[in-house]
């Protein structure tokens, strides 16, 4: 078996679950240090969305040389239920390798370091942006290295995110941006009262009925070149009322919107107010991420000419999906998602094909020296 | 005190939560048996609704003389918490008579069986229609009295309810008729759903939203000389989704709506289903109550009158409020409603003004008297 494959095993056998911290932040640096990384490790946050362990990692290339940034997540899901082997032991089975975080994404994180064998220092500054925290919160993950990075000088010029962005076929799709977020709660009052007598109560249902309607026929946008439609999704409706002979007296409900960058989530969360206002009722927004991308151009070249490299497939440059820790590191440099198949991501018996491994660890080294102009 | 000041206080002191039997009805046989009636009881139906036990207690008059019934119910609310004296422990203080039932409608039972003794036994066949379940779901109740009396071939020629109907002042208010009632449980099925991928989820919400703005904009008639407009009010919603990145699988609602007599319970239910389907959802309606209306015309002339010849007053013919057991009466023969002041019932520290007992009984007795044609 190969040095990747190894690496992964190691990374696996290291229990994660979001938020993660300890053994596996030391599985890593075990993994990296001999290849010539400073590793810097801290911890944030207090419960429940803490502590987090952060790793930023470091190989400086000769002074004035380019700096290309690796990022990615050691925490994993709950493994669930019903598993053929231990999510955290690491098994082969018809040259998969089973394990929680097989694709998304210890194999991904095994893959780099294990192409960094591959991608002489003297090519350039190559770094690690490791989390402990983006399958949670992300409150005191990548923000957190993000920050760290700003305070001691450290500024990629590219950066490649190893989420587990193929579908059917290692390959097939890269992600050069990702749709904004934003979760809104929206209530209306009224007056409860006895049904007979409705003069003397106020139903806030008519209102919160019209205005869901209101926001059900909204069209956002007719998308872009690179982007879907922005989607308004009605998630959810509350009025807890079991009385059959009463008007309830409030009425709330919740909706989601993913959205392209001709938005950002203070605009949209400004529209949706004043129509919750306009029906005489209140809205909560909450921005989980604002959109990104980085038009297709150099950056997105060099990775579809690597992964067509040891694959023979073009990669399809999307931007479909849902959130990654891009939306972060947006602000510090272009960033491109290429990574594993993700078929197994978040489900039970997670696995990677051992031959996907080797070719990803490739297409990596090949990424990571082009970047560097090596 | 007077006669019906103490079969009210004998009422009220045998505790009877809905469903009721027992020693409330041994109470009342005990006060009426004297008076020259036949006391027949029976218990039906099993837990949770039942056991009820019902009373039918006749006195006859001379062979083909007319039969006036009064309808009524011995079973009360629950007293909650916070009562100034025990719920059950009649207690005098300024005037009233505190205790459950106090007008709710024990009160009215002693000023009816009072007035029994004002009217001469060869004046006409009296009956009492006396139920423990009305509070409840009236399942054994009151119909199960209906079935009793066809059986044994009791015909009432009119009959009055001792329900609260008066608001301000004992006599403003009596019903010539109540709504009819009907709950409908709405839902939409979909297909559950990543909020990030709407394509590949049915989301439920928007149809239930739509199909729930048809129903809130129906116009279902303009009330008629006697009756308000049908009224329809949204009592319910549920989606029951905590996640905010999930498209939900299944959204439902509940309406409400009470109706007059330009429509049945059956003819609403199929219109409402049909706009449930239009809409890709489903209706289950439970029709509690049909409407019923005794036009103004003889019966009510002779219950005002001897509401004004004791009182001043003039009451006004209603139709308003909820549903009472006159929804079942109404089958037999002609029904009105008549009784004490409203204001205190279901609420703590129910009371009754001591003299309004003594001015219900002398009406109760005037208008037993005209309607047997004495």
């Amino acid at each position: 078996m190969t040095e990747v494959f190894e690496f992964a095993k190691r990374l696996i056998a290291a229990p994660s679950v979001t938020p993660a911290r300890g053994a596996v932040f030391d599985a890593f640096e075990t993994i990296i240090a001999p290849l010539g990384f400073t590793v810097h490790r801290f911890v944030v946050g207090e419960a429940p969305d803490g502590p987090v362990e952060n790793c930023f990692a470091i190989r400086h290339g000769p002074a004035g040389s380019r700096h290309f940034a690796f990022a990615g997540h050691l925490d994993v899901v709950p493994p669930g239920e019903g598993w053929a082997s231990g999510a955290f032991e690491p098994e082969i089975r018809g040259g998969l390798l089973h394990g929680r975080g097989a694709v998304d994404m210890k194999g991904s994180i095994a893959a780099m370091v294990a192409a960094m064998t591959e991608v002489p220092q003297d090519a350039g500054t190559v770094s690690f942006i490791i989390t402990g925290d983006e399958e949670g919160p992300a409150v005191y993950g990548t923000r957190a290295l993000i920050d760290f990075m700003r305070e001691h000088g450290h500024q990629p010029d590219l950066c490649l995110v190893g989420e587990p962005t193929s579908v059917n076929r290692l390959g097939d799709m890269m992600k050069i941006g990702r749709r904004g977020s934003v979760n809104i709660w929206l209530s209306v009052d009224g007056t409860q009262g006895h049904v007979a007598y409705p003069h003397l109560a106020d139903n806030p249902i008519p209102r919160l009925v019209a205005m869901l309607a209101e926001l059900e026929a909204l069209v956002l946008d007719e998308g872009t070149d690179w982007f879907q439609p922005s989607n308004l999704e009605i998630t959810d409706i509350h009025v807890g009322n079991p009385a059959h002979n009463v008007i309830p007296g409030r009425a709330e409900a919740r909706i989601s919107i993913r959205f392209n960058d001709t938005h950002s989530g203070a605009e949209l969360a400004g529209m949706i107010t004043s129509i919750a206002r306009k029906h005489g009722g209140e809205a909560r927004p909450v921005i989980s991420g604002e959109p990104f991308l980085t038009p297709p151009g150099e950056f997105s070249a060099l990775v579809a000419q690597a992964v067509k490299a040891e694959t023979g497939i073009e990669p399809e440059a999307s931007t479909t999906g849902g959130t990654s820790d891009a939306r972060f590191l947006r602000a510090v440099c272009p960033v491109i998602e290429f990574g594993l198949v993700n078929a197994t991501m978040h489900k039970r018996d997670e696995a990677v094909a051992i031959a996907d491994l080797d070719t990803l660890s490739r297409i990596y080294a090949q990424i990571a020296r082009s970047a560097l102009g090596a």
